[in-house]
């Protein structure tokens, strides 16, 4: 196993096969990324809200990348251990005109910069001192896909099949997220630092920060049931919280995107615990959860269905 | 305070506010409801899949009540906390051709019965006692709901902005759910017990039982925000367990349910702590979750937007 870095100016602004390889590793390397934020640093903690109409749109959302991953073959399953972040040290959030879930009611731009206190052992945030309102920090990778098959380049702005743009909060340390490899060497990149988001980030943006986040990557040939981004929760600190297994479903429609989790999650079942397919469905309705990761990047939606791992009988460190 | 009790016989088909009261009670009274589960006693713990062959669909989904609580005015809200729900026997999932979120790929009719453990401190049932496949029991009231002011008839299948059949499996013992009073006495009634249920509900099935069920019903004239069912979670057994407040929204389109359930949130926010809307909506994306409580009682879905209760600086007695 080797210990690879990427620097931050290995960055592009869309997922497209034919971008040359920043970097060769072999399955079951480590790399550390220092991305930049989402503005791809033209906001910093001292931005007000008039920086905001100063800024080139048109660069958000970078991905730090792409790594070929020796062996990785079309139909393989790419596994991305999420190992370490460091706590960042400011973040914002902002309301862009046109943008998020109540665009329409909500039309002014807006920014709110955090400082993050993340010298105790859970970092947090104030949203406001005085009323005692704080954010846990829960940072993560916004962005983490692998090239398409298709040619061409696809923005980075939504999330796809391939992962991407997924936004999904539950995908921090101690995590596991699997996607679906189309392409020789998976290509994958990563990005989009955020310190902490509820399911669906709503307003559009998370707590957006800058992000040094280290992964480990491993081909996978024993998931060929992987058609959009699966995840491991990460392992329980103690008996009362729930790991999971989950599935994504990620269509431009919510509903399909929702009938594809939910399907996604009865292959899973068959595949793996040799389920039949009305047991596994049933098994959905009564112990899988339904969560909105992301509804705002337009046009896909990222629903996840959730199943905890103490229903599957499932030892923590069993990471599927 | 004075404890009443429902007979399981004072049940109907419809949300209509014409239907004579059953039992009248003060403002904090507990009432005790005894309610078949959703087949109305068709099926029983012996029945097969050739059972439903033969059930009288038109007899689904009875509501205990109507309980006219005094003092109740219109613009009220009601508060009802689930004090006590006694441990259920058995219970029975089942896949109804045309109904449930993949009902064009399940088609064929299938039923499971579950023998429910209630005997140890938290209840379960084996899904598959070989595999150590087994779902925790976590008892709840699918249908809980108040008259409309509209007149006529309305079918106790579907949830409303009134609440009805919200199928939110966090409504448990120790909830509490706010409902919005539309008539004289609000009219309450309940039914539809669910031994365990995922957010979601997806194949249109919890692991349905027949339910005793006790409630506290208290008329709140300071949540003139109430325009949907609001519930606070129980108050964690622990420090790691999450409490949460959460508004729904309840929409024939999904996309517009979690809109309304977000902007409920935010009003919630504005009226309670005094947040501006931009900073409520800011604080909805960072720290609140999105989960789809019901997607399968046709026309409506019921989308959650969960706050936990520690972002709000709320002590667990603050029931809000």
């Amino acid at each position: 196993m080797s210990i690879h870095s990427l620097k931050r100016e290995c960055a592009n602004l869309a997922w497209d096969n034919s971008i040359p390889t920043a970097l060769h590793v072999k399955s079951g390397d480590e790399v550390a990324f220092d991305c930049l934020d989402a503005s791809n640093g033209q906001l910093t903690a001292e931005s007000t809200v008039q920086s905001l109409g100063t800024l080139n749109m048109a660069e958000f959302n970078h991905v730090n990348g792409p790594v070929y991953i020796d062996g990785a073959q079309p139909g393989d399953t790419l596994q991305v251990d999420v190992l370490r972040i460091e706590n960042p040290e400011w973040g914002w959030s902002a309301l862009f005109p046109g943008f998020g879930l109540l665009a329409d009611e909500f039309t002014a731009p807006a920014l709110k910069i955090w400082k993050l206190e993340s010298d105790s052992e859970e970092g947090f945030t104030w949203f406001d001192k005085e009323k005692g309102m704080k954010v846990p920090l829960r940072p993560f990778a916004g962005e983490m896909g692998v090239a398409q098959k298709k040619k061409g380049a696809f923005s980075t702005i939504p999330p796809y099949h391939t992962g991407g743009n997924i936004d999904t909060k539950h995908v921090t340390v101690g995590s596991t997220l699997f996607l679906p490899i189309e392409v020789e060497g998976a290509l994958f990149s990563i990005g989009d630092g955020h310190a902490a988001q509820g399911d669906g980030e709503v307003c559009g943006t998370a707590i957006e920060t800058c992000m040094k986040v280290t992964v480990r990557l491993s081909v996978r040939k024993d998931k060929p049931y992987t058609k959009t981004p699966h995840f491991c929760t990460p392992v329980a600190k103690n008996k009362s919280e729930e790991e999971y297994y989950c599935t994504t479903g990620v269509d431009s429609d919510i509903r399909e995107a929702t009938r594809s989790a939910v399907r996604n999650m009865i292959e899973f079942l068959v595949a793996e615990y040799g389920l039949d397919r009305v047991g596994a469905y049933i098994l959905c309705s009564v112990a899988g959860d339904l969560r909105m990761h992301e509804v705002v990047d337009m046009p896909n939606y990222v629903i996840g269905m959730m199943m905890p791992k103490s229903v599957l009988g499932s030892s923590s460190s069993n990471k599927t």
